[in-house]
């Protein structure tokens, strides 16, 4: 398969960790990087080492006010995979920030930028997808970039890993602005929904009907708890009583109290996780037979239980039956969220060169290896 | 997704089953279906309760010699999916034969024909995929098969459940031809190779580094025994000693007196399978990497064992893991094999709507439900 050239938006742990597991990837070679305060690119193929070194607790984690955020904002807080710790940045308030220059512009290779989306978009034409590793507090918020890509005249594919249902609705309405476009959009690309999301996909072929499909995840978080915090306070909002308005509300104290109260092993129910209308569009099964949850322990690193997909359906030949996904309990949630990723980014560069624009999500596409 | 046309070569089990199985899909449409004796060809959609109900009992299970084999051929008898008993013909030897008429032409939608894969290849202008679900006795059946479709000038998705990995080989030696035809040839599209091979492309994305796949399938025949004997025989060529030439010599009682020295269940270990090369041309891992074995037990309808996919492999952040697959115990090996095939048949076509030619393995193709 030819050289894919691909950005990151965000330089937070999606951002950092797709780079680095690229550099496992012949086939994928990082030319640009960026996030609120400025740009890196290469179109020789970037020293992600020196990138990853020079920025390595350096990273800003915003998402601070809307209208710094949407400038590439910053590491994909919401951004995530299976379940609440895809990525490392702080998120939320506790911004941690040190070293020389701020955020990305610490890598020799990058140069400060107003508007580090605007130096991605203008150099368009010798990229062919840009994963956006862009935090999501504002639900609009990955929309809102794609728009920017809209507005600029790319073509080529957008990829994001965001888990909120809501937000495949919104890219669905730019479906044929990305057609006119030329942008293939990958949607939901990520550990679930994206890696599960096609095992589920996947599993439902031995059935006529599938009648429910049950994602489970584990995460276990001690030593990655301090970088996570962000993440916590998102999931957060999964909890009862609490949105994902009410949860960014919450101070650094009282998300510790939340924590406190759940011995700090918090589990999840019936989240709103986009693998529900990513199944349904794919047309595998109704949205509302789907169900997500999951267990975080942030006091252990080992996960609290194994992350499975489970896929219930009635055979042709009248049988019912559940076919089942398991993940190895010592893959992290890294190398779930951004293997998937490039996989899914590599297909999408396939169909995008096929001709074939709009928006794809993980259960309509195998991703490369 | 538009509806999608398609024919089935050879009315054995595979072919049977698939038509079956396509009545639970609203976007495909069987419009031809053939084996040696005649065509069913109706492009507003066969009636397939009259076809099958016409037919049952009433299967030409040849290959008998290569020349008829090759006019459209019988039963799938080598083309199955997982394990031993991916269809019903009897194959070999046993022929089954009564009911008006023979095989296929005991359907009022059927007439005799001299050459029904010509009927179909001349009708190939509405038919978008035809299911290649003829016997591999020859191991140059299929690609034979296909240098019909090529020869005849036609153009769209074909596509098979072989099962040999040295067939592999044979069709990439005609892509180029498949290319300049507009053919997209999807092979070991059935369970394995097809749905676990699959399986086990989307499980390897949490890896930078595959080590090894295992694929391990449980088959309970006992009802299905009598009507499976040509799998039983194509599948003693795994045993040690045999081939698949000298498995085909044997005559029944040998057959009969290898199942009892086994006490009727028999076990599979290092099978030829198409699995090993279908990974290997996805990039995944090595051929020698991937195993497939498994259990027949003809005296029990209940799985011997769980089929099962294992892929190990080491993640970017140094870790080893084994991912898995598993298929529910009451999902049937021809629930396992007609949905992927049909769903491999229907992402193929999209690939050719698309412009994309050549053959296609199904670890690069996810299949759609």
């Amino acid at each position: 398969m030819d050289e894919i050239t691909f950005a990151v938006l965000g330089t937070g742990g999606i951002g950092r960790r797709a780079l680095e597991v690229s550099q496992h990837k012949d086939a994928l070679t990082p030319v640009a990087a960026c996030d609120r305060h400025g740009t890196a690119i290469d179109f020789d193929g970037l020293d992600v080492d020196e990138l990853l070194a020079a920025t390595e607790g350096n990273i800003d984690s915003g998402p601070g006010d809307d209208e710094i955020a949407t400038d590439g904002g910053s590491g994909a807080t919401a951004a995530d995979g299976v379940g609440p710790t895809q990525q490392r940045d702080t998120g939320g308030d506790g911004v941690k920030q040190h070293g020389d220059g701020k955020g990305v512009v610490a890598s020799s290779q990058a140069r400060a930028s107003e508007d580090p989306i605007q130096d991605v978009i203008d150099h368009g034409d010798g990229i062919d997808a840009v994963l956006l590793a862009v935090p999501n507090y504002e639900h609009d918020f990955i929309p809102r970039t794609a728009d920017r890509f809209l507005e600029g005249g790319y073509a080529g594919v957008l990829i994001d890993v965001l888990k909120r249902s809501r937000v495949i609705d919104m890219l669905d309405e730019r479906s044929a602005d990305f057609e006119d476009a030329g942008i293939t959009f990958v949607c939901g690309a990520g550990a679930t929904p994206g890696l599960l999301t096609g095992a589920a996909a996947l599993a439902a072929q031995s059935f006529v009907e599938v009648t429910e499909v049950e994602i489970w995840w584990g995460v276990g978080l001690k030593s990655g708890y301090e970088d996570n915090r962000g993440t916590v306070r998102e999931d957060i909002a999964h909890l009862p009583g609490y949105d994902i308005e009410t949860a960014r509300e919450l101070s650094d104290e009282e998300i510790e109290a939340i924590i406190d109260d759940h011995d700090g092993v918090i589990e999840f129910q019936d989240m709103e996780h986009a693998d529900d209308v990513l199944l349904e569009r794919a047309g595998i099964c109704e949205a509302e037979d789907v169900t997500v949850g999951g267990i975080l322990d942030v006091e252990s690193d080992a996960k609290p239980t194994t992350t499975t997909v489970s896929v219930t359906g009635r055979t042709f030949d009248g049988e019912t039956a559940t076919n089942t996904f398991e993940l190895g309990d010592r893959t992290s949630m890294e190398a779930n969220v951004n293997g998937p990723a490039l996989g899914y980014l590599s297909a999408g560069v396939r169909r995008n060169w096929a001709g074939e624009y709009g928006v794809f999500g993980p259960a309509e596409l195998l991703p490369r290896f």
